[in-house]
């Protein structure tokens, strides 16, 4: 099983991500990627996709960048900045680090409409602890 | 109808909270609380309250605050601290207001577990729109 | 010396702080106030106070109060939501701690103008290290 | 006068960052470069540079680009993330924008010690004022 593969079986295990609709698109050293589809499940009482929803695709894809690169990420902080409402269709989360040093990480994350056009931006502060990547995906590959 | 359960009339529209077992308990000038009982579907795959449930949580909170005292407020940033884990039982979410200055309001919301111990603090800056409460509300009544 | 005094001498060491005319008002388990009188050095191209001084004047009263508190705090992360512009005479940024778990703080800051009037709201995440308060002192005592 | 020279000028206003040693670099439709030799009082009590001078050097780099591409641009919220130290040298700001959506501009800058290693990243949030571009800078230029 490849990492990437890895990562969507550990991620399995994250029910409030699966209740949401949000599936893994793409997971490397240079970016997550990850989407859900759109539906009346999603929305808020204007009829646009619920800041929390944002938030959680955003924060999710964050969390599948952080467990790749450099396992385990403990989240510290996060921030959303929104700029612009969805309606329907998709929505599609990216993110990329930004800047690590020792133990902090610093991801971001830009939340697409299905036009492309951004939605949100998120910034994400990570604690990453001493763990030996190698070590944590040969475990998660026997469960 | 009084503007509590105005309130909650009109929250009942946000299919994601609801979706999320989400209920507003009190809404009033000085406070909003929501709360939430943890059941599997709000965890992440380490078995802890997702990140993206406890914010939406406490984004909920807000939004309650902000339309039960000047609506129509636009959320534009939020940020989310988080300083434990939380994994049963049930999470309340309370926000206040900060400060209020023209069309600038900042409010914020700490979110507690089961035992009352605080598992995250937020804070959202909304832009609030120059529009009179009692017509909103009584739009809001006649729907 | 007793602990106010104690950080009033550690503080004198922070030349970017008595540079910008930022002294120590008061410093206890419940809080630290600081205060700066507002000079033309202090001000923007448009006459208002500088969105880094305002900062600067939070983010060292969290300074403050975490030394206080519990010595070493590093900042991890801060933020600042501006609500009004402060022109002259004196601002003042009052820290408080809103929530520690292990090794997690938070801390808010509101700095006021000379009417008590709020002119921006901060929010400082910290790292506290494990560190014996009463053997840091006793350090800070013998310089 | 270009654009770039009467932003200049326009921040010659800015007393702050001038008495801090901040001086504009680059600005153009890209990004803007503003940068700081660092001396004894730019230091905080464990003589790193104080993290007030941070935010600032990162804040006036968003003042220059916000102001350059779209004024009047106004601050609403800003946060910054420490990742290392920075000791001595030389501390420069690059801003760009991340996203511009009507009225609404989120912006990033990265700073960087005289190795050229982030030393921390800022985030900021601005609001656009529908104003005319060069009818601002023609007001900039006759003063």
């Amino acid at each position: 099983m490849n990492s990437e593969d890895l990562m969507r079986k550990f991620f399995e295990g994250d029910k409030f991500a699966i209740e949401a609709g949000i599936e893994i698109i793409e997971v490397n050293e240079d970016r997550a990627v990850v989407r859900a589809y759109i539906g009346p499940k999603h929305l808020n009482a204007n009829g646009c996709v619920q800041g929390g929803m944002l938030y959680t695709i955003a924060d999710f894809a964050f969390a599948v960048l952080g467990n790749f690169r450099h396992p385990i990420t403990v989240t510290q902080c996060g921030s959303i900045s929104y700029v612009a409402a969805a309606y329907t269709g998709v929505v599609t989360a990216t993110a990329t680090e930004t800047v690590r040093r020792g133990h902090n990480t610093v991801s971001d994350v830009v939340v697409a409409d299905a036009d492309g056009n951004t939605v949100c931006v998120c910034r994400f502060n990570g604690f990453v602890k001493d763990t030996d990547r190698d070590e944590v995906f040969a475990k998660l590959a026997e469960k």
